[in-house]
């Protein structure tokens, strides 16, 4: 058997050989379909720019808090790997998404990237078998065309040859003019690119791209209020006060607020948003009166608000929130559950979205209620809830989109956004609400270079899926070939509106 | 390969050849057998009759809410699947019951049964993959011999030509003598098929059936009085003060009730049931004094309970059905975590069960210790506990039944009745409580033609884990074959005392 | 197929040829390394006085609460299985610990030990598909190297002829020299075993065997002080109290208790131990001000202590025991979420650990903080949760793990310790965590004979594991055969500080 896996077409398909070849079958039919990426945190500016990549750690180690975290836990220091905290204000927690923000992770550029990157490759094989792994695996073959078996024997007492051979390798690759991001993304085969904006953002690069005849890609903005509806989000009454004046249509107070919320997603889709995206604490909503949610809202503007306030407040904004897409036709995305910023201390030296956001037990049936009763069959309303808690999969979250026309079931997220969780995840929903209800493939990252490998990845995950009932004569084989391309390229294009 | 995958003997078995051949070996011992069906929500009235099924739609698709369901989630309203609320009042949410129960679901007689079909095979890949989907393909494959190859093939694109021909096809099959409820009876090789009743049921569909000797089946009703426990069920006032005069003898209050529901119970015993079936919101159990009880019980019938009283009042009474038990024998099943109703204006429009029921978290651990405490260890107390929330089954309920004599795990129900799921069950449950403590299979419907398809299932899932473990040389082949007839055939006698 | 599985070389392995082949290559390289054990149960005064063992029933039944528990299921009154109350004062249901405490279980030495092997080998087929079925049969095979073939038929109806001839030979074993305690320590390859030890305790036979240079392993105690931290365990204020006089070092109060403990620990350090163990009733941590925190345990003192008030102090007391830890260097074990004697007459006749310890849902995420805030990247401080919750793995333990230096994460516990839950364990957290952060296998067993049995079932779950990533072209079968060298041998010495 071959030892140099990362060559291996066979990665991630399953063992049995019977099913394996279904698995090949099914997955050559979409491997080479373009990439549809609704939802990420890529930056619009880097692809208008195409300026060139930095060296190979400050690309792809110091940026990512998947990647920093787990070597982190091994004992060694963030500020060894690069991380800095941003010398502006710190973002607000809220405003850290999920997988691959790392907004608030500065980086040193006066580090020295060779140093980082040697303690990366020592770190290797703590990344065996973790979703990481298996994507940098398949990034540094099909992206940067790399012979990485040397990786394969690396071990923490290895000098560092390997890791300056990579280096010297990586560095000379992205001097190349093929590896600038315009470049990439049409090697990439990307078709829709999603960002993440703060709704204040005037959007220009977006609006650059599209108008920009030698760029055929899609680069969509989307609209991300959590810092103006987190009452304790850092600087959101100032940043409130600006929207308010910014866009409020000279009303004040919480009517200019809602005002200047609905003119402002109106500014996203005109700049071609399609979803606007939801960080909340737990999964409640809520529809108060009016009076009570402005009394709400002036309390926390005179910053009296409780840790209970700004729970009904957050519920009650995921309502209106919702009221809004109904009108305006963004597409919603909900992804509750997760405790920012867990280790105070990292997060006061290094920022948010350093690698210590913990998911928490949550529910959806009777938070979403409210918002389900008033919208959930309103056609064109789309729904999409994310979790890091598995087992709503099957208790909640299958069963509501198997009813509710306008919820579909978000793809497994962040720390679920791996193979076995993946299986896991289409086994615990399939059954019950079939393969029609899911959102396809996020890939939710800033790392550019690796989104190809994540797609692979999922795309490897769903043959693999299908193959096994296919192989255990649930589905026709004509069937799962139907299926796998619905899943990978109409499933997004339609739950997102793409 | 056969793409014809209705017609395979292998499906739903494992991928692996070795242990597909075990698997094909077990289920051969157990594919004969004849039915027991404990629980599930057939008209005895109906087999009584022995009136000709309707047309396909309004026997296959209209009364059924996993169906119904998913085609609604696609964005098909309910009234154009058939629905129509009942134009009697609304049963009361608390009687509905979980897998099968369609009683509030009104049938339009005047719909054209072949639109409604029509609509149903466009959704027809919406089910793949989908328990639903299993259940289909075996009854029109098995029970009405239909040649379904050309559903493998059908798209939402398709034109009616292929609706069309198996609504002729299946419409000439209800028409023959072959096709009436007793003869299918015995086709179907039920033994035992107990039935969900009320329990001012006069039950006289089961007691003329037990006296036709040309009728040699066992017709059993089930006594369920979760409508006159919920406070805050529809009539309930009026319910409870009817069943305090029919049955209390001579009290009234507090007293006739409980001694209404001791009667009431004895009546069914009589009538030849088995069990007494509670849907309770929460698992929780209550010893209070009786006067805490007593008045609790006048609040309500002032109307002044509150969600809080109708939670004790339940808990309360889950206590004292449990002790009846223990006085009459009747097996005591709980089916606790279920939001019932969760779109109002669907429960509205058409009644409940209406394919909008959702599951919450549920723990039984606590809740359960007064109940087990008193009666856990009694001789002859069986308790059946069920739940959608399948978090429990490692964590809870084995634990539980790998203690309490009393207590026999429940079978994968609703949602959870499907392949993999049964497959988690299983792995879940086995390595802390064996297999002698589970219930064996429920099939919970009242979707008469479909319960062949779905023991058949349940058997080749009991063969397909059974299969796996003596592959991995974890017991012995001759030992899962004594396993696998206990699991089919002793162990619903044994739990459910049949 | 040999139908013999007790003699399966293959036993416990995966069913698919290709995979197996590989895990029996990953197998091999671990299945002969030295056993150890960092947390459990035995009795460190049986291997000092190496006394011959006593009948098979009295050895391998009744002491076992996880054998006596499912017998008692099937009905059979745990009097009849030999276990008696014991005569003592019940030791406080605190101090039961997890998978492998028996300590409150008595024994009737006068009890037929015949007639409870009997019962047990009667009730042999419940054990099919479970953990200790599994363990059994490779104890009876491996270590009393009998041929249990005929097990593989016994039937409930079976005559006592089995049982007796496997009573005889069991016994005769048992008297022979080379089944005492030393030598089985020594056949067994233990490198490595801790016991669990009452704070007041002597520790004078782990110095008497520390001291022996005729035995050259090693027994290390565990600090555990529930029943000091539990209010509410029996005989609190006593103990606490003669804890206070003995080691307070003339302090009183609450001052005095913390410096007893202080001492305690540093009593037991002196004494080898590793770690510190902790059965605490929630996750939850806080970092009470001394004033809170004395009134608290001054209000206990009085009598006066409320439920809340114990929670309270625990919580408060854990993050206490990870102060001390960062000081005295010992490994923090924190295992919550475990109803303990859920049936009280149960635990009123016969003590506590007799099979009705009953888990309940628990999360770590919020009640870890205050505990990880401050100590969580503390270098040199070991915190290993353990968790009989399986929604906890992937939803925080590996999030946290994959983290904070501090966090190992504990391997399957209890019911979780077992094959099937141990590959849902791997699946949960690898994906996430990797494989460095796991505190590789515990027994936690006090059946000193089933050690073997259940290290060798851990090596051939983790071997299976490993195989099927390296099958699914995950990872190298080089880089496999590295990791489970690393899982069974460096990890515990890692984690534990062995």
């Amino acid at each position: 058997m071959s030892e140099n896996i990362a060559a291996e077409p066979d990665r991630l398909l399953p063992a049995d050989p019977g099913t394996r070849a279904i698995a090949r079958r099914l997955l050559a039919l979409v491997e080479q379909l373009p990439i549809l990426s609704p939802h990420g945190h890529v930056d619009a500016a880097m692809i208008l720019r195409n300026t060139p990549f930095p060296d190979p750690a400050t690309l792809l180690v110091t940026p990512d808090h998947y990647v920093t975290r787990v070597i982190h836990a091994s004992g060694i220091p963030l500020h060894s790997l690069g991380v800095r905290n941003p010398t502006s204000l710190p973002e607000p927690a809220a405003a850290g998404t999920g997988a691959g923000a790392i907004a608030g992770a500065g980086i040193d550029a006066a580090r020295a990237g060779r140093d980082v990157w040697r303690a990366f490759v020592k770190a290797w094989p703590l990344f065996e078998g973790t979703a990481s792994g298996y994507w940098f695996r398949q990034e540094f073959e099909h992206v940067f065309r790399l012979d990485i078996s040397a990786l394969d024997a690396i071990t923490p007492a290895a000098d560092d040859g390997v890791a300056d051979g990579l280096f010297d390798q990586l560095s000379a690759r992205l001097r190349e003019p093929d590896f600038r991001p315009r470049k990439l993304f049409s090697d990439f085969n990307i078709e829709v690119l999603a960002t993440t904006d703060d709704p204040l953002d005037d959007l220009s690069a977006h609006a650059a791209l599209a108008a920009d005849p030698t760029f055929p890609g899609r680069v969509l903005p989307t609209f991300r209020p959590d810092a103006y509806i987190k009452f304790h989000a850092a600087g959101w009454a100032e940043r409130v006060e600006r929207l308010i004046s910014v866009a409020g249509d000279g009303h004040s107070g919480y009517p200019g607020y809602l005002q200047a919320l609905e003119n402002r997603r109106q500014y996203f889709v005109n700049h071609g948003a399609v979803s606007a995206d939801h960080g909340s604490r737990t999964a409640g909503t809520l529809k108060l009166p009016a009076e009570q949610a402005q009394a709400l809202f002036d309390k926390a503007r005179r910053g009296d608000a409780t840790a209970e306030d700004a729970d009904a407040f957050e519920a009650h904004m995921m309502y209106q929130m919702a009221r809004m897409s109904v009108a305006d036709g963004l597409v919603m995305t909900l992804h509750p559950g997760v405790f920012r910023n867990h280790h105070r201390p990292t997060f006061e030296s290094f920022g948010a979205d350093t690698g210590h956001d913990i998911p928490f037990p949550v529910s959806f049936t009777e938070g979403l209620r409210p918002l389900l009763e008033d919208f959930g069959t309103v056609p064109g309303f789309h729904f999409i809830p994310f979790t890091v808690d598995e087992t709503v999969f099957s208790r909640e979250i299958a069963p509501l989109a198997g009813f509710y026309p306008a919820v579909y079931i978000g793809a497994p997220w962040w720390f679920l956004d791996a193979p076995d969780a993946m299986l896991r995840f289409r086994s615990a929903v399939t059954e019950t609400a079939g393969f029609s209800r899911s959102s396809g493939f996020i890939d939710d990252t800033r790392a550019f270079c690796s989104i190809p490998a994540r797609h692979n990845t999922s795309r490897r995950i769903e043959a693999s899926f299908l193959a096994r009932l296919v192989a255990e004569r649930r589905i026709s084989e004509t069937r799962a070939a139907d299926i796998i391309v619905d899943i990978v390229d109409a499933a997004p294009r339609r739950a997102f509106k793409l």
